[in-house]
């Protein structure tokens, strides 16, 4: 999916939101338990309930991890499950030598490897430009550069300052020179909104990934106050405040509410800032 | 596996080699692929050929996802076929916020859930503390964190200058003041050796997993002069150098007489540096 497509999506639909699917097989409604694929049958009906509201799905990799191989089944059907319409991102945060990169490249890009064919992946940028490329070298998908995140340890290593500014806008600086950079979109915390406005100067025309609006107390009124452009350029996302919103037999429908709620008040923002 | 008998297996063994499984399915031996578990046959005669040469085995986690589910249940018999006196590493590089890094501890170190339990985890640091401690929180497991990285990239972020010292400097010193960090091990490419002495400057103690010797060219004997310490402290990976020896039926003979060389070197490392 290119960037227009993505615009048009949000502008059509008047909302930026991204939807979570953090699954987790301990927290889903006890109901679903006794089926054959509990996951599945959650992530479906969460889909089912909010497509109408959202642009973009997220499924967390760890959360199907942590079910060994059949989690890799629920995550494949899951995919399978989202609309072509919508935006899929696997939140991976991975990265390793170049070698080893290109081949988490393959897993999440390329289907007649592993059976997925996400939109976009998250990566993480310790390691650096060659740790990154395999992402960037498949020219139709987004690679998703963590910079500055949403946890209370960001501020350990992310906020040092160094002779080309923090860390976090070093990887933002450097990562612009990269083959590929208009492939890139960055993770930056909702919870780090007071920053934005400064990171709109380094990255103006980038998509933002925005996770940490609903649990983890982000605001969605200053994140798209200091972080809209002119292509919109957010996806914010909400995990657990969609999904678990509900643990009884209506938890879709209480999901669904939800994110119409997050979406009606997104629309005011397409209106009053974009 | 504790420090004592990690220790202990390397001393009874003269080596302190590990050897990576990083098995592409797309570069293993032709008449391999006919069978019904390429990989996992691939990974079985290398383990028989290799387990008396080495004390630890290292999957890499990206060449099994690239095979989608199949490519954990190979994983999975790979690990169970290893032998108990080998200490196990998931180089996985993860991290992410608190409650999901806890299910990638949980994907790796918890049986019950995904069938897998490796001795240890590669995490990544970027995220900061509460990206670690849920790994940490295993106390019988072991969490090895990014320091200095092998690769080319690892100049772009790691070696960046702050008012406490490099980036790497400053995971290395700011994670000794975390809870559990005697149960972490670091992450230093064997391409920088000359770093080593001042690495053991600031963690004397703590093991080191030190990649890239073989095909990525670091120095055996510049490592384990300025790097081991009197535990020993270094687990050396090679991967591709040993696994990729021989690409015939033979394979798993050339793969025994290269880690057979490896451990030769080591012995007289052993008796020169320890």
């Amino acid at each position: 999916m290119d960037k227009q497509a993505l615009y048009e999506h949000i502008i059509a639909k008047r909302s930026y939101l991204c939807v979570g699917l953090d699954s987790d097989i301990t927290l889903i409604p006890d109901f679903l338990r006794s089926g054959k694929d509990p996951v599945f049958e959650f992530n479906r009906q969460i889909i089912d309930a909010t497509a109408d509201f959202c642009v973009a799905y997220k499924p967390n990799i760890a959360f199907y991890e942590a079910m060994g191989g059949k989690g890799w089944e629920t995550l494949q059907k899951t995919l399978e499950y989202i609309p072509k319409s919508h935006f899929t991102i696997a939140d991976a945060k991975r990265g390793d030598i170049g070698n080893t990169s290109g081949l988490y490249a393959r897993a999440f890009f390329d289907k007649s490897a592993s059976g997925l064919d996400f939109d976009a992946v998250t990566v993480a940028p310790y390691m650096g430009y060659d740790s990154v490329s395999p992402f960037l070298r498949y020219r139709d998908k987004w690679t998703i550069l963590l910079a500055l995140t949403s946890n209370p340890g960001s501020a350990d290593f992310q906020r040092l300052e160094t002779s080309t500014g923090k860390i976090y806008e070093t990887v933002l600086k450097t990562s612009q020179e990269w083959e590929g950079a208009e492939r890139l979109m960055y993770v930056v915390g909702a919870t780090q909104a007071a920053d934005l406005a400064e990171i709109r100067r380094i990255i103006p025309e980038h998509f933002l990934l925005v996770p940490g609006v609903g649990a983890q107390g982000g605001s969605l009124e200053e994140v798209s106050r200091h972080g809209m452009n002119r292509s919109v350029g957010l996806l914010v996302n909400s995990s657990r405040g969609i999904i678990y919103a509900g643990n009884g037999s209506d938890f879709a429908e209480q999901a669904k509410a939800e994110a119409k709620k997050i979406q009606e008040e997104m629309a005011l923002y397409l209106d009053k800032f974009l």
